[in-house]
């Protein structure tokens, strides 16, 4: 762990990247906790990058996307949300805040598996609160055909019944699997155009430490609503659109850089 | 080690990511064998991302990029490559192969220290054939004031004297400390509006697995010009318009993608 406060304490705390740096210690500790695996650290620079480009900030098409997501929670018979190593190292307070007052429950569906993994995560997630906690008892679980790796050990009363699954964070081509068994799938994904984000049914573009929070604000907006005031809302959402205007946005963005990042220098 | 052939094993040949997901592989690997920061590893997510968007070829600018910075190097009175983890372990034999064949030494300058890690690039280095390796006798560097961290650490033969640094890959604002000292920088960054980039005097926007390579051919090339043919390569190269260029291809593929990254769905 030295060596980890080291790196932290050579980071003065006006650093333009500061908030950046705090999110990849998170996720640094959460590797040698073992919540974390190696490829998830570069799956967490990818999310940077971006989230740079994207501006870091909520867009209104990520907006539009969390309230379409929420109102499709709601709606469902049997949602479940699946939880990986990354998602439960940055964010398991807002991550069991959501489940709990969605009364939701929070499935592992982990594609690395390393002895004490499943037992780090539950205990963080415990410690946040966590009391529905499903895909800890790997003896009971069953296979789902249609993915491959470990992903495909879901459990029977999460994943394997579930009609909607939220998919905080994806590190695989799950949301095309899970689309081919008939379920209708919720991804945050920072990259608009991941197989992920393409074959989800609603996808977040967004930082999942801002879309958690901003879910839970929404849920307190949505969840007196009736039937068909939720179903207005998904029917008025147009996946493939607002992932165009994500992308017209990254445009944007750019644009404004051709000038403006030059500005930087003297 | 065994984790990690586990995770190697789960990725089929066929994977879509297959490339890609090998140099993630020699990135984790080089951090098990301290080579790589855990940092490293986010830096490689984020370079993933970046070449992700730029198409994962090199396109035009970079190969101008290339030209002028081999130029550069050719011209340089004292020329140095500073190395880091991440080079290390990704191209050890192309970045011993370009130093040997420019009579440039490499020098490690190194972000975070651990017990162990200067000896291990060494290793890496020197067993791909690294003749001339500054930057590894700790009791001997001076400091340069204008860099913070442990990067202001350097070695008297080496980046001390330089008038041309050339950074593969860099992880701090170190192109703009160095040009502060009067030196020309010559950078390999992804991201084409990092600090890095925009202080650097020739931006490399591309991938360093392809870059390394490139430059070996176009030294050939150079390498028996007269000096004014090489003042006149680096006399028409304009970094600021290089750079804005990438940021048109960027929007360019990002169009592109508007429709085309729907046609994976059925």
């Amino acid at each position: 762990m030295n060596n980890n406060d080291d790196q932290n304490h050579t980071l003065p705390k006006d650093h333009p990247r500061y908030l950046s740096l705090r999110y990849r210690h998170k996720i640094i500790e959460g590797m040698k906790n073992l919540i974390v695996a190696e490829a998830g650290l570069i799956a967490h620079g990818r999310g940077e990058c971006f989230d740079y480009i994207l501006g870091e900030k909520t867009n209104l098409a990520a907006k539009k996307a969390i309230k379409a997501a929420v109102a499709l929670l709601l709606l469902a018979k049997h949602p479940i949300i699946s939880v990986n190593g990354n998602v439960a190292a940055l964010c398991p307070n807002e991550l069991v805040e959501l489940s709990n007052k969605l009364n939701v429950p929070l499935e592992l569906n982990l594609f690395y598996r390393k002895e004490g993994r499943i037992e780090a995560i539950k205990n963080m997630l415990e410690s946040a609160g966590a009391k529905n906690l499903l895909g800890i008892d790997e003896t009971s679980m069953v296979q789902i055909e249609e993915l491959s790796s470990n992903r495909r050990n879901v459990d029977p009363k999460g994943i394997k019944i579930a009609d909607v699954v939220f998919v905080p964070l994806e590190d695989g081509d799950r949301s095309e699997a899970l689309k081919k068994t008939g379920k209708k799938v919720i991804a945050v994904d920072l990259n608009p155009i991941s197989r992920t984000s393409i074959w989800a049914d609603i996808t977040i573009v967004d930082n999942i430490v801002r879309v958690l929070p901003e879910m839970i604000t929404i849920l307190d907006d949505l969840k007196n609503l009736k039937e068909d005031q939720l179903l207005e809302i998904l029917n008025n959402f147009n996946n493939k659109k607002n992932i165009q205007n994500v992308l017209d946005l990254i445009k944007d963005y750019i644009d404004a850089q051709k000038e403006e990042a030059f500005k930087i220098l003297p």
